[in-house]
């Protein structure tokens, strides 16, 4: 089943303790798509300008992404440029950004769009986000949700019913504090999800960067870690390129039920460390069903230990007894 | 199998987003210990001063610890004290430390405890735990060991001792990077611990606080979610926690292979968690192993997933494939 994306496409100029790149093809709607479209077909609404290259839509074109929905407009292109941490590859400065044709994107949906199953609303104003899914024929089977502290800061009403209205959110650790913070006062993450959750979405994903997730869904809980890399090349795409894999994997199901979602997250953290070993999507874009297999199979290789067995108890000392 | 750890005992000041202690029973030796000897017998060696209470020396009895070791010497007894962030419960501040007593810390091992086969060194000057390994009858079946960013800048030779001389080293993110950073140049995390590795231990453990561990033996990784907590109460301590639970298990098995270390790990994440839910050892000090086993299993929950099956793919797109 089919995927709509909705959110940017731009030039990526970054610095980063590996090296830097001017100009690299980017944006949220480019690395979720790059990602999603080894797992489902996957349609793109964004806008882009005059300058954007031809080598740009091929590479879309070449994932088979469906890109009748990429707007060209008269002006530049979307331009993000930043710096990461050379001793922490989470924190990044935004040096400078040029919203150039994204400042007025007006998300026009065909009516093959309108009824397709499974929707990403990238981080983009909500305002949009809410106008794309009141474009949509019907609710669609699937609707999850990115966003950032921009947007908390700024459009929290519009954010909020956004909240209200998706199945799936996507937050890093400070925006779902900061969120539920607005609401209830400083909670940690366990307590800032929860009452995320009891605004709408069934299911609330945490992204810490390389330190992994936690996926809070109906009251179970799953905790998953980053897979561990040896060279980390650009952070930039990580959570769009997660978001692709989580919800591909999920609309080449079309299991919704939470062994699915688990390892929908483990299949979007397995894109997600693609996405980070080089720059813009030359390693992302470039990879085999065996490569994502066996990325897979290591996650597990990783992360599980022997559970107890029914009859099983832990170790004890003789006469070890609580107080 | 019993345990011998040497480590501080001390009066901790601190306060946190739940609240505050003034002098409440702390030490690296004391959480390990009360965390351990649910798992095996530990012995601890550590000093404390004439101010040091009948009913902190009755709790470690309670938990059946051997306090034979613990000197009493004339002064007061160690103190810390500290803040720890509202938003961060991984940053703390320290207001002040007292070393008093355990500024002449000098470790001497009895007789019985020579000859004790696991070995806790906790962080405490690595020439001191250089000397207490030296005063062991024969090397002990285990050797682990704690230390921190102090001893990384000011006490280097010894520490490069130490790390050499041990089985398994823990230490947190910050300071493995430092560590190897002082032969290598800046890394990031996965290459610090390979680095370390060859320099001697088998096993680094890489602990992230609330974002849980990378566990590196020989070639095999293991990564691990922190439980997940809607409480955290007073971080103090879960390092340690982390330590006795892990070393216990091993130590009550006896099996030192690759799948108790995992299942160690996990013990240890788990007694860590315990600790953060109260100060000072309230919560530790009174699990029954009903509590231990059942977050055991809950930890289990939490962080497995459907692996494929040997003949299972992941789904894919039709026609997806590389450029």
């Amino acid at each position: 089943m089919a995927i709509l994306v909705v959110g940017s496409v731009g030039y990526d100029t970054v610095e980063t303790a590996a090296g830097s790149r001017k100009d690299a093809l980017g944006g949220s709607a480019t690395f979720f798509s790059v990602s999603g479209s080894y797992f489902a077909p996957v349609g793109m609404v964004a806008v882009v300008g005059e300058d954007f290259t031809t080598e740009s839509v091929d590479l879309l074109k070449a994932h088979e992404v469906d890109v009748s929905g990429l707007q060209r407009a008269p002006g530049k292109t979307f331009r993000w440029s930043g710096v990461y941490g050379r001793d922490d590859v989470n924190s990044r400065e935004t040096l400078d950004t040029q919203l150039n044709v994204f400042a007025d994107f007006d998300p026009r949906l065909s009516p093959d769009h309108r009824s397709l199953p499974y929707l990403f609303l990238a981080n983009i104003d909500p305002e949009l986000q809410l106008n794309v899914l009141g474009q949509m024929e019907e609710r669609p089977k699937l609707v999850a949700a990115d966003t950032m502290n921009f947007w908390i800061d700024g459009k929290m009403e519009a954010l909020n019913e956004v909240v209200r209205s998706v199945d799936v959110l996507f937050v890093d650790e400070n925006e779902i504090r900061q969120l539920a913070a607005a609401h209830v006062g400083a909670v940690n993450v366990v307590r800032a999800a929860r009452f995320i959750q009891n605004m709408g979405p069934e299911t609330v994903i945490v992204k810490r960067g390389d330190h992994g997730l936690i996926q809070f869904m109906g009251d179970s809980i799953f905790a998953a870690p980053a897979y561990p890399l040896d060279t980390v090349v650009d952070p930039t795409g990580a959570g769009d390129s997660f978001a692709g894999g989580f919800v591909g994997y999920l609309a080449a199901t079309g299991d919704l039920g939470p062994e699915a979602f688990r390892r929908a997250a483990v299949v979007g953290s397995v894109m997600g460390s693609f996405a980070v070993e080089s720059f813009s999507v030359e390693r992302l874009g470039a990879l085999k069903q065996t490569d994502i297999a066996a990325r897979f199979r290591d996650f597990g290789n990783i992360s599980q230990f022997a559970p107890l067995q029914s009859n099983e108890t832990l170790p004890w000392r003789d006469g070890a007894a609580a107080l």
